[in-house]
């Protein structure tokens, strides 16, 4: 740290991203990636896209936010493009969060929440999860605070039912509601449709995980005109560009191959129901998970030896050591056959174990 | 705006991109980008990469990181990656400005720092320009705030000598001297050869321009590691992984092909030249401009309509209309048979006006 560097960031501790193996040869389970390559017409788009590279994208990327548009009923003046899901979130919590206005979040949920709020000055409201590790709904129903909560939720990829989510969004039009889907397509319905309904509402999407472009950086943020109008006005005076060529071309491709996304997620759901499985059949504890990733422990081992004997078998499977998340493993579903090599060596490891 | 927007930002004005044109037919002379593709080398890397878009990219974009700073003879950790320059200043503001902590800026340069000072809540400290439209190092010199300017300065092109800009580095230790130089390699030399004297001093650059790549969005910082490391404290609180694996791979195919780099600087330098003498036959009052666009004026037409006929005859230029910029058209420079068709259309409308 300089001694330039603003005193309100002294204590700021930044986002951890999972690791990226620099060398070849693990099965990679821990950044919730998608096992597959994005689709070929992504491929199309992206290399035509490369001969105007040296001009600047649409800074409103209208293309895009119209075939976005279209696919959820919506205008493309309900659309705003980001640089990754995550940028969407920085921009919300600059535009909305400050020390007066806080967003509450799960307890255990994406540990972005808590980042973006202590960059915002904002307190870090949350809410335990109930003792099935799902989010607790009528905490968010109640509170008066701005929400953000992820739908199904990071670490623990549990669905919150849709009636839920309208409880919490329609509870107060007076503060905003921030749902973070970017796990939605692996089987979970997306508030998207309540759109028209409650302009206090805001979809956030990302082409990361069921897109199969976590490396292309490309996220949206759904809500009413007007909230759309805000988070532009943070955009523009931030990064107008923020989206690329090679960003928004891949992004039109891929939602041109809805056949292609379909069978992708349909593997990933399949992977993850024998993974589950299979995995219980072993004596873990698995959370009912939703999402393209489990969070599951073992009564024998915990989770940061458990990860470390994995990660000695170039298994590479994410672990959180906050009190709550500490016992588990988060193991990103990947192919069906790296599935089956996790859980040949998840057996071997647990055959070994004695508590 | 909707009743959320938080109060601070009620008269934030944002950025305002140039004008990109839906349809073709266009000169487009306004954003101040390369009339070049960007290198082949830069195709190979990028066609290459789309392999393993399905991946989250490096968040550190270590090899390019490497590679950047092999070239400026620093290290890595010198060495900070953004999705464009843009953001790179955003970080820059973020990190260092608030209402105790402004950056002085000269009074005409790039639109965007008011912007950013206004975001941060930071004072619009700026100094003006000299009667020959040059910045007035001087200030700079003397002024005990963090500091920002171009150089070769925005909007007017002039370059500042390499001693002007060390005397305004080593002028103070305790505060940000950020030069941004998106214009740099058109003819003028980099502050980057200060980095390893004065770990006050940030050097912010592009892709965009003289590497073709200004759809690609790379931008990169050059600092001390203090200061790159308070960057990133914010780039991994704000968007971790923010130059994606295309941008990079584009980025880094870009850095192997420095014969087409001379070759593109130098086509842009010589329609340059060419473009200032031949305005200047025609009459037009040209600024001495060093980066790869030019402001001129002509005594006859305003710039506002100046533009405007211009556009009418398909030949897009970029005009501002505050007082200072008012009279003049800011002009990108193309290649050779844009700039000759150009002059031959500014020679027509120049013809029949009668002031």
């Amino acid at each position: 740290m300089s001694r330039f560097l603003l005193k309100k960031y002294a204590s700021l501790a930044p986002y951890v991203p999972g690791e990226q193996p620099k060398t070849g040869g693990y099965i990679k389970l821990n950044t919730n990636e998608s096992p597959f390559p994005p689709s070929e017409k992504a491929r199309e788009e992206y290399i035509k896209a490369f001969d105007r590279l040296n001009l600047y994208n649409d800074p409103e990327n209208g293309a895009l936010a119209a075939a976005i548009a279209e696919r959820f009923g919506l205008e493309a003046s309900n659309v705003l493009l980001t640089n990754g899901s995550d940028e969407a979130l920085a921009f919300i919590y600059t535009a909305y969060a400050d020390a007066e206005h806080p967003f509450a979040a799960p307890e255990i949920s994406y540990g972005f929440y808590p980042v973006f709020s202590q960059l915002t000055g904002a307190e870090n409201v949350t809410f335990p999860l109930k003792p099935d590790c799902s989010v607790d709904a009528e905490a968010f129903v109640k509170t008066k605070h701005n929400v953000v909560f992820a739908n199904p939720n990071a670490q623990t990829g549990t669905a919150m039912p849709p009636g839920d989510v309208e409880r919490i969004v329609a509870a107060s039009p007076s503060r905003i509601v921030a749902v973070d889907e970017a796990y939605v397509d692996f089987g979970t319905e997306s508030a998207a449709g309540l759109i028209k309904k409650y302009p206090n509402l805001i979809v956030v999407r990302t082409f990361s995980k069921s897109r199969s472009l976590a490396g292309g950086r490309i996220g949206f943020a759904l809500s009413s005109a007007e909230i759309v109008s805000d988070l532009k006005r943070i955009k523009y005076s931030f990064n107008p560009y923020n989206l690329g060529r090679a960003a928004e071309a891949a992004a039109l491709g891929a939602l041109k191959d809805e056949k292609y996304f379909s069978e992708c997620v349909a593997r990933v759901i399949e992977a993850r129901e024998y993974t589950a499985s299979e995995a219980k059949r072993l004596g873990m504890d698995v959370v009912d998970g939703k999402a393209n990733f489990l969070l599951m422990r073992s009564g024998l081992i915990d989770g940061g030896e458990l990860k470390d004997r994995l990660f000695a078998e170039k298994i590479i499977v994410r672990h959180f050591s906050t009190p709550f998340l500490a016992p588990y493993i988060r193991v990103t579903i990947g192919s069906m056959d790296e599935m089956k090599a996790f859980i040949k060596v998840l057996e071997n490891i647990l055959k070994g174990a004695v508590k």
